[in-house]
């Protein structure tokens, strides 16, 4: 266990990119794919292990709070924060500081997105524990990269700097850039560089965070301020308290917490990398779920009962019914009660596009739950 | 109405062809695929527009005879004629020519697959009163040749002979030769020098029939001479006979009609053949289904509710669930409540192997009903 840390999920995705098991009342962190456990679930057990159960906070939408109690019991309920509304995740990990800080002046405060897949959850501790071990000496902003397997342009990447030296076979480095999703030729570039995938997961001090916010975003800190003023309770997660977060939502800019804080103070030498490797995938699409499961000899998987004649490279997720696979290649079967999609695995990333097209072809009920 | 003339239905396939729709308890010709009708039933009406409801007999195995009689309650339950066991179609065309015999001796037989699709219902009666015109004229062996579309391998040919002329613009002629399943490079010779697909579909006297048994199968005349002596109530249906079909039946050879009957009576000029052309099936894959389906401008085709994204040339059977299809090209997907295909459509002749599969793997529960 890792003294003095607070682990916050950030739980607001909405995750069209997985019909059509994905619907909007059943975003992508609440999903069994990987595991029979969804995203989520398999998150907080992470976070648990890091600074513990009473240590781990959960930031999600408003409309989703429900159902992620029921999915996270284990999770005291004043441990569970609601946005009014998504306004990107600058505000969203701001109010997270703001009641770490209130809780503990000194804490440290990991980032953890909850739609994120990790194979090695042992080089994951590892890494966290070495990320918290550097925010506590440094004061720095700890972003943790990934080794790229292969050149994503889906991804944000960081541009490694001055190497700081390694602890437990983990290098830090300097963050130089960061450079949002790039095309495939700037992505290739990268990757030969060296550069890595920033993977959403932060530690810091969140009270440094929240400094650095006052410096670069005085529009969110504001709002920070004013909701921090008016916390009389124990938790944020009040009916009083309810209203006033959402007077200020509406005034906060909708901004990414790379674009608003790393970026800027990554420039001014505030930010620090680590090289890390556990397995780690973001899960976005299903050719992203396929590249994270077991496969056959055929570079087949699936979810439940299911049989490959003359298929290749094909993922299945059914859990309620047969499938039978005669002779296709690189196609995704995603079975569910009402509905089926039959895909093309390399287009997966098209899904998304899909759910609109059924929203104006009348089918928007299959989008829902 | 054609006088004097019987139609019979040939009933006792099997259909594995198009699991997971078919199963051995749900044979072919009790699917629904082509219409909201199951082939049976639309064969059944084809029949009765031609000789009459009465005259309409239906041969089926005896395994199948309660299903059949339930689809078929239009039908008076002494139209149906059980055999024992399946023995091909000598011996079933047979026990029908012999009971049509013993309704009236100088009665015209029709013989009809209960697993084809006919597109065209007018053209086929036009075709059907040109062949019993002709069997009721000349006291030949009538069959049905169908102008093919494409060089199929999976059909028997009749190479046509010398003209007898024509009569309501469908050609009659002498049959020449049949020939079974060619290869492809015989196919598409056989269709350049004008051969017919053989339809299954065959007109003669019944006593007619009977008498070339007689002469070329013996052993087969042998058994139904049994079976007729011991005849004793107005249907062929009734316990007591069944016994004496069953010790018949299992003494009697296994062999198709066309091989017992049409090839040496064929050989001895007492065949003739009519081109017709009525958009014929024998619907022996889900690629013979695309085939016959009316197609959206991408050559997609569908039961139930779906959506192409992207797709091409593929063919959604789902009358129960909604089916996005994404990116795919040539592929059928074939929903049902406990099981799914989804398969190139190229393969689709695979899919009786892919049964014989299933029961080896385990799964053969999925194949029975």
């Amino acid at each position: 266990m890792i003294q003095n840390c607070y682990s916050v999920i950030i739980a607001g995705g909405k995750g069209t990119r997985f019909w059509p098991l994905s619907r909007s009342r059943r975003p992508k962190h609440l999903l069994k794919i990987l595991s029979p456990k969804s995203l989520l679930v398999e998150t907080a057990e992470r976070a648990f292990s890091l600074g513990g159960r009473n240590q781990t906070l959960v930031v999600t939408v408003a409309e989703q709070l429900g159902a992620l109690r029921r999915e996270l019991r284990a999770l005291p309920a004043r441990n569970f924060l609601a946005e009014p509304q998504g306004k990107n995740t600058a505000p969203c990990i701001g109010l997270a500081a703001l009641e770490v800080v209130r809780r503990n002046p000194d804490a440290l405060m990991i980032v953890l997105p909850a739609d994120h897949w990790v194979a090695d959850v042992k080089a994951f501790q590892r890494t966290l524990r070495a990320a918290c071990d550097l925010a506590e000496r440094h004061d720095q902003l700890i972003t943790v990269g990934i080794r790229p397997d292969y050149p994503e342009t889906g991804y944000g990447y960081i541009v490694k700097g001055k190497a700081l030296g390694a602890k437990s076979g983990i290098a830090a480095f300097h963050a130089k850039r960061f450079t949002e999703k790039p095309a495939i030729a700037k992505a290739r570039r990268l990757m030969r560089q060296g550069s890595l995938w920033n993977s959403g997961i932060f530690v810091w001090k969140a009270a440094t965070l929240l400094e650095l916010l006052a410096r670069y975003q005085p529009a969110i800190a504001r709002g920070l301020d004013a909701i921090g003023k008016a916390v009389t309770g124990k938790s944020l997660n009040n009916l009083k308290l309810r209203s006033v977060i959402a007077k200020e939502y509406r005034e906060m800019p909708s901004i990414s917490i790379d674009y608003a804080v790393l970026e800027p103070a990554g420039s001014e030498g505030r930010v620090l990398t680590l090289e890390a490797d556990f397995g780690w995938s973001d899960v976005g699409s299903w050719a992203a779920v396929h590249r994270m499961m077991h496969k056959d000899s055929e570079g087949n998987a699936g979810n439940g009962r299911w049989l490959g004649l003359g298929a290749k490279n094909c993922l299945v997720h059914a859990p309620d019914r047969l499938v039978v696979l005669l002779g296709l290649e690189n196609a995704v079967v995603v079975d569910t009660p009402d509905a089926l999609l039959v895909g093309d695995l390399n287009r997966s990333q098209e899904v998304r596009e899909l759910v609109e097209e059924l929203k104006k072809k009348g089918y928007g009920a299959y989008t829902v739950r």
